[in-house]
Parts: C-alpha cells; structure tokens; sequence
C-alpha cells in the first residue's frame, strides 16, 4: 500500500470518503464487539473445568501433610501449592506465599505497607514525596495503585529489551525518593515484550540510593505462550539478584488468573527472606490465611509446574487463532500506509498499536460509536496521559476469532481514517 | 462445696496436697488436648460437605444474571451471595460488600485505609495520635490489628448487656483521636454477651467528637445459636443509626468461617452509602474482585438466609454438648469454691472464665504442662495485658466431648490448686 505521507491532498480527500463511506456502514450494522479487557475467552474457561471436580464431598479435604483445608491456619498458604508456585517462578519455596485470588490484591498492599509501615526505613509516608518509575507503556492497574497512594510515577521508556535501563539506573541510584518501580518482565503489557537478559541482570546490579526500593516483578504472563515454534525466555531474576547480593531487591508476583480461572484463581507473591519479615508480620495480623481450599484444588489439579504448562498448551490453542486474526488484519490492513505500528509478541495477552501522533484517541472514539470498545487511549500511561496520543492496547483473547475480525476490520478503518484526517489538516 | 476463703490453713494444705497428687497424675498421662482457638471441628464441617459439590464441572458456572463467574470483574462480589447477607444481617443489599475468605482481613483493610487514606477528615496518621476504646474481654485479634499500627488502645468494661456506655459516650464525645471502638455485639468474644437493646440505642445514638470516627461492629456470630429452647436476640444497629441521623457510624462485618469453612466461607462488610465512595474507591483499585465462583457456590447452596439458619441448627447439633461439657464440669467442680466466675452463653464460640486475681497465667501455665493448650492468658486484653490477671477464654468447638470433658477435669484442678496456691500465699 501507499503511503499516506506520499499521497496528494486530492487522494487524500478521495480516500477519506472512501474510509468514511466503508465506516458509515460498519456503523449501521450496530455491532457490540469488546477488545477492551485481557479476559480468557470462554473456551479457554472451559479447559479448566476439570479443576472443578477435584475436590467434591468425597474428598479429605486434607493437604498432603495432613492440614484440614476446611480450618483456619496457615497464614501463607498450602505447602503443595507454593511448591508448584516456587518451580514455576524458579524460587525457593520459602519465599513463596500463596494468597487469595488477586495478584494485583498483593501488590495494592505491598505498596500500602510501605506507605504506612515501609520496609526497614521508616513509612514511606513520613519520608515526604515517594515516587516509582513507570515504564511506559505499561499496565494501568499498576498505576491506579500507585496513583492512589498519590506516589508520583515517571515514565521510563519501554523498548523491546525492556525499560531503558540508563535511565532506569541513573533516575534509581540517584534520588532516594524512588522506592519502586512496575515491571512486566515477561510478554509485557501491553507491548509483549520480554526483557533481554542484559536488562534482567542491571536490574539485578541496581545500587538504588533508597534502601527501602523494591522492584515490583509482575510475572502475570510467565507461562503464556501461545505459539509452538517460538517462544520468549526470561532470565531468573531471583538468581541475579542473588548473585549480585541483592536478594531483597525484588517483590515477585504471579497468579493463575489466566491460568485457571481470573475470578477464582491463586495469586503469589515471592521474595527473600528479610522482607518476608515485614510482608509476614502484616500478613500474620491481617488474616488467619487463604482459602486453602482452593490451594488444594489447584495443587491436585496441576500436580507440579509441568502441569501448569501442559494446561498452557491447551490455552495456546485458543490464543494463537486470535492473535493471528488481529495480526492478520493489521498487517493486511495498515503494512505500509504509515498508519500505525504494532508489536507481534508470541506470548501474553495483547498487542500494542501506536497510530499517528495525537491519534489514539480519535481512533479510539470512533471505534466507540461503531460497536468496538477497546481499552482507553491513555490508559497505558500513568495519570492516563499519552503525551504522544499514540497508543492503543488490544485485547485480543475474549471475542471469538469471528468477532475480532470484525473489530479488527473496523479498528484498521479508524486507523486509517485518523492518519487521513491529520494529513489533511 | 465450701468456699476457699473460708478453709483454714491446714484445710488449704491438705486440699493442695490432694490437687497436686491428682494434677501429677494427669500430667503422667501425657495428653495433648487443645481448647486455645474457636475452629469449628471436624463434625461441624462434614455438615457442609454438600457445599463442595454444588459447582462441578457440570456447571454453567453463572450467576442469575448471567454473569459468567470463572472471569474478571464484580469488585464488591456477585449480587446473589451480597443479598444473602443482607437478609442475614438486615441492611439493605446496597450496603453490602461481599469480599474473600476472612473478615478479619476486611476489618484490617478498613483500619489500615484510615490510617494512610482516612474517612473524610484526612489519614489518621496525619491526625497525630489516634486512639481505638477496646471492650475488655475482647477478641486477640481485633486488638492485634489496632496494635499493628500503633493506635493506642483504651480498654473498657464488659457488662452482660454490652460495654460500659457511660465511658463509651464520655470518651467517644470528647476525644476527638479515638477513631473506633472494637464491638462483638452478639454472643462477645469470648464471654457470650449479647449487647442490651438500649447498648445498641446508645451506639446509635453516639455523638463523636471525630467526624470520622466509626464503630466496628464485628457481628461474627449473628447466627451461632446453639440452645434450641433460648437463645439472644441484637437489635439492628443500621436501623437504629438511621433512625438516630447516623448511618455513617458503624462498619458491619461477619463471614461465614464458622457456618460453612474457615479456611474457605465468604466474609461480607456492609456500611452506608457514603462510607461506600471511601470503600470502593480503595476496593476498585485494590482488586478485579473477590473469587466469584466461591460466591456462586455459598449463594446456591444456602439460597437465602432460611438457608443459613436451618444450616445453622445442623451446627448447634455439634456444639451445644460440647458447651454442655465444658459448663457442667465448670459447675460440678469449680461451683461453691470462689475458685472461679465464668459465663453461660447460648450462642458463639466460647466460654469465658474469671479465674482468682493473680492466677490467670498460672492456671493456664499449670494446663499446658498437663498437655491441655489453653488462650494465652492475657490474650483477650489489649497489648496482651490482662489487668487483673484474671481472663481465661476456653474454646470448646473443636475438641470430641470426650477430649473436652478430659480437658476440663485438668482446667477446673488447675483453677483450683492456683486458687489454694494463692490463698496460702
């Protein structure tokens, strides 16, 4: 296809009615399509359902060494899962808690502690202004948590081996207000990139000026590959860090949210063991413990880590035709009008489109009064503010591969119609 | 049975000699009997076997209004369990919360977003000291989550109709730092006091120097009768705080840890709808939402709370001979002897015994040598200090009647050689 920057105003003007005619219709047809949520789409759902025979009234209901799952106790969770958790995340398992259903849960008060209690250095909150680094974009629910705190959050570019590392070990080393910052180090979102072994060990090398600086690890796709040829791997930050003498450096989480179940999964949370003393000391007087319960489901269902990624084959198979479809479409649609670039990622829950410069928005409102709702233009970005206007996070797991075609013929048509309208005005 | 006091010395030394040669043949026994926790026991939670089958793989796994339980999303958890509870403490479904497995981790979540966010009036931490009152006896752990965060507890005193109003009003209307006040309302831990009528008007009816004081109202036994032929009744606090202009007062709690499973119930806060922006404005960025298919399960299996009650009935199959065993050795061997006070409730988890002043610890000392794990003595006393020395809370849930009646015959000798001890101190 042509350039868009290469084509006269006069074709320009042609193509906008053109595009303008095609959306027109597109909106008659009242469609109701959402690319909005990374949500496993139903079939995914349906792989786990065995998980839900597992424990009937027949069972003991007991752990394997010998725990009434039934009772109080156990503030940090069911040996047999934190054992799957600790050969998933490739930790030693006394660093593991396994807690309730929310990873982002954890997180939310991982950070509160350290605004209301801290770790080691006194609270947070009487240290004055408390900031994180943002690589950006990034997850918007890791920056409504620490917009809540009213932390202040700078962004840090991502690239495709990661966060800019200069700048993240400059900005680190040098201003002891920073006390975090918010890492997908695996399949990112929304970009799906995996950080390149030379980024995992800086951060593992990091001399933070605060000693109270955590990086908050968010491993939510370690395990999520979709495509059977190729695949990301991430070095163990863990092992880094401990080689670099740096083991209290990391608060590690993950879940089985889009593993199992998102409404009704495992979260985890790892880390050494000097700040288990603080995460345990909250933990011990803020519950009695999880649902063991459900811990037990989970570890008779998969067993061990290599039952977590068989099941993750069987979810590979739903994901991949979807992925495909918006790649697909995208490719088909927008390679070489200059229109948009977009990340292909093998792994995770998004892709990552940036349309032109001051775009994003409008692309996104007309996909709105079309039928396709898709995740807030900003809404990658702390205090949802893309200075650029530019990126737009798909989600291309729920809807059906019929669906997403069809939103997807409809975002690259906004798209383009966007890209038209700034070459025109 | 002739009162201490009035035996002679040579009566005491006689009596000590004759407790002591029993007591040394307990402790050869070598038993191992624990009374220390309320934890349902295994009969109890067979009677909710049932619950496990409820979601099998079979399931459509939605709720009534097609909400597909297994994904994200509900933040204040699935309307069929919220209006199950709202029928079971009588506030309107609007008010009502449903979150994971542990009320005790909504209770600190609540305590803890005063103390860094606060309600209405600024963070309690910015507030300078902040100070909670603490009915005496209470429960160890609503006063391990005050004492987490360095609020200074003041206790006041228990009367069977509830805490001791007159310093309640006092204290609450004048002192601006106290932010709460810790209430078991019904069947207390661990005295099995069911606040009057007129205790809950005067709750209602609180004028607190701090607009953003509030009472936690921990109603953890709403519906743990265990007599058939009597049992408490609590007046609806949220009625009468509307009634009184002051529905912003109380925060509601309860769960079901001990009508389905501790380790794997539903807990539920309820509180007016301006307490709600403060709530949910930490819960949406706090959590997706609770396990949504633990929800569905508990709201198909009781259905109503008809449900909850007949259930309940099941339970107090289990515990009012255990709380017959306990309170018949109390009196076969203890009445008469000035060596002890204790409670007979109808309902909740324990009994509360007032052993001689002094002997607390050593009565609890002398049991655990025998093999019988009591509370820690102090335990239901604000920084673990008991006063007088005096509380002993027994928890006769989990132990067979056997075990129990065993227990007893050691707890009620060792109240006595402690009393003798101290007579002829």
């Amino acid at each position: 296809m042509t350039e868009y920057s290469k084509l006269s105003r006069a074709e320009l003007e042609a193509l906008k009615d053109e595009l303008l005619a095609r959306y027109e219709e597109y909106k008659s047809l009242g469609l109701k399509l959402d690319m909005s949520r990374g949500k496993p789409g139903v079939g995914q759902l349906a792989e786990s359902a065995p998980l839900m025979d597992v424990l009937g009234s027949d069972s003991d209901m007991k752990s394997a060494g010998g725990v009434d799952c039934r009772n109080y106790g156990g503030f940090d969770g069911l040996p047999e899962v934190r054992a799957i958790f600790a050969e998933m995340l490739g930790v030693p398992v006394e660093m593991v808690i396994a807690g309730g259903n929310a990873s982002l849960n954890l997180m939310f008060d991982a950070v509160a502690q350290g605004v209301y209690g801290g770790y080691g250095c006194g609270s947070w909150a009487s240290q004055g202004e408390v900031k994180f680094l943002c690589p950006v974009p990034g997850y918007d629910r890791h920056f409504a948590v620490t917009e809540y705190f009213g932390i202040k959050m700078i962004n840090v570019d991502m690239t495709p081996d990661g966060p800019d590392m200069d700048t993240v070990e400059k900005l680190v080393s040098s201003d002891p207000a920073i006390k975090g910052i918010w890492c997908v180090p695996m399949y990112s979102n929304p970009q799906g990139y995996t950080y390149s072994d030379e980024t995992v060990r800086r951060f593992a090398n990091l001399k933070p000026a605060a000693k109270d600086f955590r990086i908050f690890w968010d491993n939510a796709y370690c395990v999520h590959h979709f495509r059977k040829d190729r695949r990301d791997s991430l070095l163990n930050l863990m092992d880094e860090c401990i080689k670099a003498g740096n083991e209290d450096l990391p608060f590690i989480f993950a879940s089985t949210s889009k593993i199992s179940y998102p409404g009704a999964g495992v979260a985890v949370m790892a880390t050494s063991k000097a700040n288990r003393v603080f995460i345990d000391s909250r933990l011990k007087i803020q519950t009695i413990g999880p649902d063991k319960l459900n811990h037990l489901r989970h570890a008779r269902y998969f067993v061990n880590a290599a039952g977590i990624y068989a099941h993750m084959e069987k979810m590979a198979k739903h994901l991949e035709p979807r992925f495909d479809a918006v790649l697909n479409m995208l490719n088909s649609e927008l390679s070489g009008t200059g229109a948009a670039e977009w990340t292909e990622p093998v792994g995770g829950y998004f892709v990552s489109v940036d349309v032109n410069e001051g775009c994003a928005k409008r692309v996104v409102s007309l996909c709105k009064e079309a039928g396709v709702t898709l995740t807030e233009a900003g809404a990658s970005f702390p205090y949802h503010n893309d200075p650029k206007d530019t990126n737009i996070r798909l989600a291309p797991s729920f809807p059906s591969v019929e669906e997403l075609t069809k939103a997807m013929e409809i975002f690259c048509l906004a798209a383009k119609l966007a890209a038209v309208e700034k070459h025109l005005a």
